[in-house]
């Protein structure tokens, strides 16, 4: 239950708590990373673009803080999480700059360091660092997309030679959409099926030189271009394909799956299938990266309409000597208010989530430890699911916003546009956000027994048997917290426990994951004894329920983190205006999906109306820390280069004169007689 | 209730139910305006933009495709719905020059016309329709977008010199937006505060020189760029500034309202606001193509979707010889098919609401009839309303469709990307889409009685005491056809008619507007007559609810469009696909606000989960008529300009190559002895 917020709140002491764990490298990012050239440039050509954007890049590996995930001794400080959150500070700055940044130390320089071993990093490492050998990640096929395990791709060894021979198949095996292809990348990690002695190993990846000194494709190598796209005009996609190039023997990236010289091939990992879950699980770090910059994008786009909307006027208050700002209308806190809860919910979601991944990737890369493969999968499904949820979030959000500034909000001076563009294809790159549903999905269905990161989600028949019977929900890190505040609810019906009860919000979340579980599981058994039913349509016939069980999910641990985040606030006005949030961020869930509530007799009608004048009440009550909250994202006035917000005192002067006008109007009465400035005829 | 739809439905036969009226205009264009100057170019920049669109505009003047609205005597057709529907066409191509052409013979050219006299005709429409005298329509202001009423441009007359003086008093009262402002226009239709005596007489328009015939901006004259925008790169937006600038007296546009030469103002509308209204209700016939080319767009985004989805594949099927393809999906479906059956409703919805313009503005432009203000509020508030359906729609479709092509669809070469930045601002432009809800709330409460087209809503604090105490639905032109529909309902219990008895959907819908405006009433009496409540707060507690009650009319409105469409189609076979298709948009439109109608008593638990399974029914009903339903659009194949859709042939070889492969595995069974390509492990 939420007390009465303090009228001031001071946003510092909520920044203090979002900057969580790695607090010194935002900091650091806020202070450091000013520099002009990391911002967004409006109306360039994509060849301009692209040109500065390979410049910046060189300018950011020069500036040292591109290593921070790479191992010690080649300059870097082994630390994943500060990689991480470095690239959701580098995304409130030109995205095409993050996305480049992400490919080259992130997707390139990550699946170098993880995939190959001692001899590649020795080699090429520090170049990669130091953007002197910038290079591809080429994984997705034009005709493959999400099935990776079914790339076309095929590179065959030959022991004559001690080389390998890779080659694209047809068109439809051409990489696709591959970062740093089209302009500067001079090597590509490839990903292909491994064929060695007539046997196909699966898909392992190679390094493969794509351009020679000259900047000339090597022998071989078909490269094209991905042309403009719909934003990220400085990140140079393009195509790629093989012609039967040859690849020395010790291009392989071997760490998981080694050929010795006479075709032999060997690996620790003996199933293909969970070594190749295995490699791909090592680059789970981009997933995360996305689904935090998404945020970044989001968090910055809140904080222009924000404070548009606290000094854009529309109509005069009837009677009243001024101009309402459009932050004062119920329809438009609905819009802003809920967004801005759900923005919170996700920030303390990923903080969650990057600290998980740190301590899983540190135990197993830095300390040599063995991986824990229930932790791991909780970890994929977990970036997974909160990659869909805050990509989705910010295409919906920043679309919000664009429209919330009105004809101001079109024009590219004002930044929402290259925010709407720049992050549209974060949905679909690192993984679909429907794909990445269904894996999530399978994770619950299976109690992550055997879902391997699979993206398929439906791959064997007999899958459903081994679903497990009991659905006990595992519960996040604030474990403890939540199970106390749940307990806490008193024993009485439901008809009377508070919305404002957290417990009550808690237990609704968990409600009605556990019962969307069960019956999906159900419907799936019933479905896999029902003859003459064809597998696919088995799992196709309840699709959209399965999709739906895996977003209730991610909404739980959405919840959770965010109190746990509350609980961790100590300074007290701080700690009361993000309850007051979190209340939000639950009623508007529950209130976006009432029909479920009621449908499984968890709202009575009479329940569902007080939720809506609940919510209601929540944003009045929010109306006047709505510029603390965006406030405390505490990005830089530099970084925001939106002219909008520059002209807000102009604007301010401009509208205190209408006011005046207003209150002389007012005084006079108007031509006709009527007392408002604003009015409509008396009848006809 | 629907019967079964026959194998094969002819496109052709759909095609002529959606041509209606003006078929002629649409085959003509289909037939004819196959130039690939009207085509969008991909990679260009803002100047390149500018210019190659400012050349089709004037080829498509000298094409004589552009004065269908103009008056006869001047070259024209005076048929207003052919105007309309030309513009619709337009729209499939490039949409720049479709905005480009909307400003200058819609906006300017229409404004000239209606709201100019015999002598403004005569010396300047023929240059407007042959574009040797490009203009704007200077109306919005930084400051004021929809609150055109309070603009803050003033025109003073002079009696001594006999001459307006126009001028913009502050920044923030600068034009802004302004389409063919910034490279193009010559002349600006521009409306300020007509002041004369001392007196100000509303808003009025100007016909103003804006450059030189050397392209210099005219003395006082002051001429911004807004520069790269989100999308519509071929249309130069800008902001005009005047700095006391001299405007002869009968360049004032004076249909309405007159200065005679010592200053003595006339017109035949006496109450000022009542005149405003009158002159803008004019000008309907922008709102009205702009809701027709949001839907052209949407109609295009849903070919490339529904095609694409046709051939494109992702995973295997377990057990089979086969990859699905995505349209095989249920929750691919529930994407696409909804959405298509909503833009089938807003085509019949648009259809009535074109003919119902032409009829007004006929038999007051063509014939000389007094205006039927009734007539033209209804008018009016149809025209907000399904405007904001049909640009609300296109947003969430277009980015849906971009969503469900993946990668490829953030490549520009597939149009998507351009279809999505170019109509998002049909949201906020032409009046913005939440500020003309209130409007369409606005005759509903006064049961148009004193609504004026008024966009503020809320103006005067007595207006609830104005509104109808009885809440009659008026009805669509299918009025007899909906009777006797939901009369023939059998008299038993709501919980056993079958869903898919219209009747039954579309008694839902009624109830629910009734209802809703009932309950917005009663809260806004209630708050009238609370004691200490501020007159704004009157209004904006029930800002929500009232919004909603404007969105249900517009749901009604168009499913009754719909129904009277598919009762109007002969051929059998298209008009059980229809009727089909209308139980489709009927039962999604009930399943997205499901909680209301649990909330109200109207459905119960049970009949709430049939619903979904309904809903999926005819999903997998519709699933083999789905690429009739995007033919029937009949887009010629060289208007999509998608890569993607001319690569359909070598997709189709390579995925035949494919399922050859996947039969050959299965005979085999894979290197770890399973029996399918794509498997999950047998456990751990």
């Amino acid at each position: 239950m939420t007390s009465t917020v303090p009228t001031s709140v001071d946003p510092g002491k909520i920044r203090e708590v979002l900057d969580g764990r790695w607090a010194h490298v935002r900091r650091d990012a806020r202070e450091n990373l000013d520099d002009p050239d990391f911002l967004p440039v409006y109306g360039e050509t994509m060849q301009e673009a692209r040109e500065r954007v390979t410049r910046a890049a060189k300018k950011l590996a020069d500036s040292g803080r591109v290593g921070l995930g790479f191992p010690k001794e080649f300059g870097g400080e082994a630390d994943s999480g500060a990689s991480v959150t470095s690239i959701e500070m580098l995304a409130f700055g030109d995205l095409s700059l993050m996305v480049k940044a992400g490919v080259q130390w992130g997707l390139f320089g990550g699946a170098l360091e993880l995939l190959g071993t001692r001899r590649h990093h020795e080699k090429y490492l520090r170049d990669v660092m130091s953007f002197d050998l910038p290079g591809c990640f080429a994984m997705t096929e034009t005709g493959h997309g999400s099935d990776v395990q079914q790339l076309r791709t095929t590179c065959t060894y030959d022991p004559e030679t001690e080389t390998f021979d890779l080659h694209t198949p047809h068109q439809a095996a051409r990489k696709d959409y591959i970062g740093n292809a089209a302009k500067d990348g001079r090597m590509a990690v490839v990903f292909a099926q491994l064929v060695t002695r007539g046997e196909n190993h699966g898909v392992h990846a190679w390094l493969v030189p794509i351009r020679d000194a000259e900047g000339n494709p090597c022998p071989g190598v078909t490269i094209g271009d991905d042309g403009p796209k719909a934003g990220l005009p400085g990140v140079d996609n393009g195509r790629l394909s093989f012609d039967h190039v040859t690849v020395p023997r010790d291009m392989l990236l071997d760490r998981y799956g080694q050929v010795v010289a006479d075709g032999t091939y060997t690996s620790s990992i003996e199933n293909e299938t969970r070594r190749f879950f295995t490699m791909l699980g090592t680059l789970v770090r981009g997933r995360v990266s996305v689904g935090g910059s998404a945020s970044s994008a989001t968090k910055l786009a809140l904080d222009i309409a924000v404070r548009y909307g606290n000094v854009r006027r529309q109509f005069a208050a009837p009677g009243e000597d001024r101009e309402i700002v459009i932050n004062d209308y119920l329809v438009h806190q609905r819009k802003l208010l809920p967004a801005l809860a759900k923005t919170y919910g996700l920030h303390f979601a990923q903080s969650t989530l990057v600290e998980t991944m740190h301590d899983v990737q540190t135990a197993v890369h830095v300390h040599g430890q063995e991986v824990d493969e229930a932790a791991q999968r909780e970890l994929e499904s977990r970036a997974a699911g909160l990659k869909v949820a805050q990509t989705g979030h910010a295409t919906a959000t920043i679309q919000m916003c664009r429209e919330a500034c009105g004809g101001a909000g079109y024009l590219q001076e004002n930044r929402l546009p290259h925010l709407k563009a720049d992050t549209d294809v974060f949905t679909t790159f690192e993984g679909d956000n429907t794909v990445l549903l269904q894996l999530v999905a399978k994770g619950l269905l299976t109690g992550y027994r055997d879902s391997f990161g699979s993206l398929d989600g439906w791959g064997r028949v007999g899958f459903v048997a081994d679903m497990v019977r009991e659905t006990v929900l595992e519960r996040t890190a604030a474990r403890a917290l939540i199970a106390r505040l749940v307990d806490a609810l008193p024993g009485r019906d439901d008809e009377d426990i508070p919305m404002l009860e957290r417990g009550w919000q808690l237990k609704m979340f968990e409600f009605r994951e556990k019962h969307s579980l069960e019956g999906a599981i159900r419907r799936l058994r019933k479905n896999s004894t029902t003859e003459g039913m064809a597998p696919f349509d088995m799992f196709n016939d309840v699709q959209d329920h399965v999709l739906k069980t895996a977003q209730t999910h991610i909404d739980r641990i959405v919840l959770e983190s965010f109190v746990a985040g509350v609980d961790r606030t100590e300074d007290p006005a701080a700690k009361a205006l993000l309850d007051k949030l979190c209340d939000l961020y639950a009623l508007s869930t529950i209130e976006a999906d009432k029909a479920w509530f009621l449908e499984h007799g968890q709202l009575t009608a009479a329940r569902a109306k007080l939720l809506t004048s609940t919510v209601n009440q929540l944003l009045k009550e929010l109306r006047p820390h709505i510029t603390t909250l965006v406030d405390a994202f505490a990005i830089p006035a530099e970084w925001k280069a939106a002219r909008i917000l520059e002209e807000e005192d102009d604007r301010q002067e401009a509208m205190a004169a209408r006011d005046a006008e207003l209150r002389a109007q007012n005084a006079e009465g108007t031509p006709d007689g009527t007392a408002t400035a604003v009015e409509v005829p008396p009848g006809q």
